[in-house]
């Protein structure tokens, strides 16, 4: 696996965006020190940063590898304890160019999380919409307001802001899986709370059951509980499945090769999570989807206002992200940092026996743009 | 099965509704013929039957069995063949104090579809949105824009209005099933389009998936797919399965019985057909239900603005609707005006073996008098 | 005025829409008598009315005009008395072709109301949504909710389904205004309440103010008051003065004649009266509206699913509904049934100091179209 | 005019919130060097910044003095040209607590804009969403989309984004006005697109019409241009003229005075610039509000999520957020970071002629709070 970090040159945005000043006499300089003093700046001297003629992302594309995660969660899994006030033994990606904060992106926050066999994460609630997505591994319940839902390989369990929530390992292994939230977003304006729950759940929510009671309620295809009925701003279905949403991207390919509309450009299925009680993100704030790219197909690059972290699933390929290009597998994560163009390439399947497709899961803030009008997304044509 | 029409007295509304009127003196005469003349009507002379305190329909309450209907689809298999112009073998349910109209009440059509061996039913769209229920039997492929979607026992097949149908029976046998419409409604309010389609499908139409297209696309539970996404009025997905209904219909009844919230009252499941892209109901004008009575078990008596048509898909048990209670089996038919009240009484199962429930298949008019702000519920206590 | 009904034959719908019948043998005799003892009916005999190819208004065009209207209402008012029960001395439009009931259309009510000196018109509140429009005198209030409303020339006053109100004429003369309402739809769809309120209204109700407590809360352009947010589905805007509805019309041919997009059409300005809280209609099923067109101006033909009621507020013209042509003048209505063509046509101005507008006031079911999804308009182009 | 910044201490938010943390251990140091190393940051360490259990503003409380403001906007009118590049001689508020960044709060941007006499400011687009609001002053016409609004003392002129935009100063005065945008916000999401327009705009659009011509389509009471129909992200009204605004907030105290509901709370008016085309707000990310404190009345301290900006337009009063207090009279801003407890006491009146009411426009990020699920407020009882 390499990292090809081609010709990046550090864009000086001063020289490109400053506009010409005004030429600094001594009644100017007393001027902007009276800005200074009186706490107030100009905009003449701000406006090419603070106003670009496109987005251009503090943050940086990047790659980490699942091999090294797992192995830095496991040695956590060893030394740091799982208890109240540390809440989660939750590792977050901390973008190259966003100082050392634990953000992917500026908007979004993605972890491992590790938990040891017996252990339990204590109870709490929080503003920051979340998800949980499993790459490999079971045996872990997530208890959201005291249902039990399982987690294995493949299934997504979105969890909107304020729900309570505990974690209890019910299995003899170790089990890994992610977290994204809208950390860093909230963070940035000021809209958070948090608060402990109980520091440990109950009997009756240490159970095992195949489906949560929000999949026997609201699992069905197209099919709502009357009792339950109502829009409501976060998904209530709390796990999607792996089962379903592969015959899903199956699904789409096989049209695609029968001669129907179903893929979103030619060997690439996608899929969206969505709220079953509004057909709208399965998050205020946080947009997730499922991405298959069929063997040795390459996407065209396309660029979006707005983050994503991708997770790769299953397969391998090439991503390239801007300036970057990365080879990816099973369990990799990157960042697409804002109006940074993607393009996926899918590894040509060396075997008769396996597809050859590369599945990718993402996430991103793109619900964000769409409530605020913000939303804008450029394909490229053949010009790359 | 017996017909208990027990103690329908015609209530005279004009002695109880009729306001006092001005004495009638020649001058009072002489300005009601020159009304009449002018093509006016004056308001107190009306009033009473335009406006009263409560919806009093102009429908009755009836049962139409279903042995009996399928007898006379079936004569009419043998006499009256289908092809353009007439369209389809349908025959309605004409409530008895609607003038002899195809109407089961006055905004729902709802009749028995009859398609022999072989049979083609013509192409053709309409405004008026329509659905299929399967109340027994299979192999016909009702083709929705040149996708066949299956129909089986316990299939749902929502149609939006404006899209190309078509039938093939591709079974050695004949096949019936149940058609609702709006056409009273959009016949009352005067909007509704009719075109004629192709003569004849074509052989690539009519192949016999397990699965039509748009299922492939959308009946995958909470996932959408992100080429065909954005809000439609009515549902893209063309087949809800028995299956998963009868499985969400379990799953509220077992949730029940272990304490929790699922049911709309004790002993009683009832799921509604959904708009994927929405969360709402899978046709404009139309709602779809299913119930599942628990064995022993009466409902509370509750009346809505609008109407409703059930079929029973199950089990067997009695039914009052304002004045009239009738016993009802497998298949039979019955109209609930509207602010008539309704009650169901799962027969009590005579047998181990069986789950005795009483399992009911209900559509009516209610997204009108929701999206118009007219809809009104009300459910009595325990004074029966 | 003249009332040329050109060429009007009736169209035998029979003739042309009945499909092909099956020969009728004896055991079709016999199935049809079975299907009329168990009360149902053939498809495949009533197609052609129930589903024709466009709709086919059982009502038709028709003018009255003002000058009657308002000579019989005067006589009404020395005749009938207005109280409990009668509740309102209204008369009401019949559509020659609804078998003298008092529809002007199949969806909407349109009545001459009259209140003499002194009068008031009981407390009442109902689902049905109204309005009422002066197209000349004043002096009466309409009382919502307490809230006393005044009524001079050219206001609108919507008042949404459910709300109490009354009147009294607190002025030396007698005053009359048009009420419409969608009491035909109401009671065709069965959704109706009715109740009774005080017999007599409070002193602190009788009073004249110059607005009502809904104008001083509401009727700031683009400004809502902060303790009364939220959408409704009435218009918390109980009177649409005509000095703004006056100046919305001509600021749209000013600006036209000053070379910007404004009009409808060139020389047809055209407002809705929209709810402030949303955006959208006043009412939940009914649309308001005011057109002005320019001196010399015809407007073209357009045809609109649904039905509309039209009233002269001011000027003369000519106007084409279908087959129906006439000479309109300052009060006079004329209804325009489902899909009938109507072009309007403004007589060119005799004198230099009248601008020759005509001005209509228009009502209409449309919202009752759009929302569920029946909305259709086709426009002619030069081809009359 | 005192600024008692009263018993401000530091809050060392570490001690407060971080959890005990495991022992540092030589593995564990090397765990963390690992994480450095990889880019990953552990939650536990983390958690008490990044997720409080309230939101805990960087920002601070703060006021700027208008007359202040104004001295140094005029020696910048001397000093500084306006012009391509630099755009607007505009000059930011800068809140005291974020790093000398031109932010009044984390999401919102607030200037005093100058421009001389015969002066243009050139014509660009941005999404950023902004608007103008005047608190002294007349003769400067802003031309949105080749449309010149103009702009008087109390007038508020909302511009969502991208809509090209300039200024032309048609008197022989200078003039100032405030400008409120989302630039931090969307500096934050990294979601923001500015493009240069003309640099010269026409004598067409140099014209000084008493109204705009978005005030003549949309700027009457509940009425809509038909042509122009369609909800809209941002108000198509493009002026709200003070006249309105004012009427608005006496007819709210007057109601009040008459014993109904009208204002906030006793004594507080407050009316919202609302989009006609959907009753929200006028700007995707922005509310715009205006507040009437009556003489010698104290609000009740509320705290919001999210931040507010405050312009005094009129009166003279005591204003109170978290630990700051200030005196504040004409054209003085001050800025209410997220969940700072707000109270506002308006001077009494020492005159009989003066009404003694302290008026004040506000903007917030209240819409992006609200389409997020992230709104709270929480008013206090009489414990201050």
């Amino acid at each position: 696996m390499t990292d090809t970090r081609a010709t990046v040159s550090p864009v000086s945005l001063a020289a490109v965006d400053a506009p010409d000043q005004p030429t600094v006499t001594p009644e100017l300089e007393d001027l902007y020190r009276g800005f200074e003093k009186e706490l107030l700046v100009p905009l003449w001297t701000e406006i090419g940063d603070l106003m670009p003629p496109h987005p251009r992302s503090k943050a940086q594309p990047h790659r980490w590898e699942w091999s090294t995660l797992l192995e830095l969660a496991g040695r956590a899994g060893d030394l740091v304890p799982v208890g109240r006030g540390g809440e989660r033994r939750a590792i977050a990606l901390a973008n190259p160019s966003l100082g050392g904060k634990p953000y992917a992106s500026p908007t979004l926050w993605a972890a491992i999380q590790y938990l040891m066999p017996g252990e339990d994460a204590p109870e709490h609630r929080h503003t920051q919409n979340a998800f949980r997505f499993v790459v490999e591994g079971e045996g872990v319940w997530t208890v959201v307001g005291q249902d039990p839902v399982p987690m294995s390989r493949g299934d997504f369990l979105p969890q909107a802001g304020w729900n309570w929530h505990a974690h209890h390992n019910a299995a003899d292994q170790p089990m890994a899986w992610i977290d994204g939230l809208d950390i860093p977003f909230q963070y940035g304006i000021e809209g958070q709370f948090f608060e402990f729950g109980r520091d440990v759940i109950s009997d009756a929510e240490r159970i095992t059951p195949e489906r949560s009671r929000s999949q026997r309620l609201w699992g069905h295809p197209g099919i709502a509980p009357v009792s339950q009925l109502g829009s409501t701003q976060g998904s209530p279905l709390l796990c999607y499945r792996w089962e379903h949403t592969d015959r899903a991207l199956s699904d789409q390919l096989d049209l695609e090769a029968e001669g129907y509309a179903a893929t979103i450009e030619r060997g690439h299925a996608a899929i969206r999570f969505t709220n079953p009680t509004n057909g709208l993100d399965v998050l205020p704030t946080i947009r997730t989807e499922f991405h298959r790219v069929a063997s040795g197909v390459e996407t065209a690059p396309t660029r979006e206002t707005g983050s994503s972290v991708y997770q790769v699933f299953d397969g391998a390929g090439t991503v390239t992200v801007g300036d970057f290009t990365w080879s990816v597998t099973r369990g990799d994560l990157f960042v697409v940092p804002s109006w940074q163009p993607l393009s996926i390439r899918s590894e040509a399947s060396a075997s008769d026996s396996d597809s050859g497709a590369l599945d990718l899961f993402r996430f991103s803030d793109a619900p964000i743009f769409e409530k605020l009008n913000l939303a804008r997304t450029e394909t490229e044509g053949t010009n790359r």
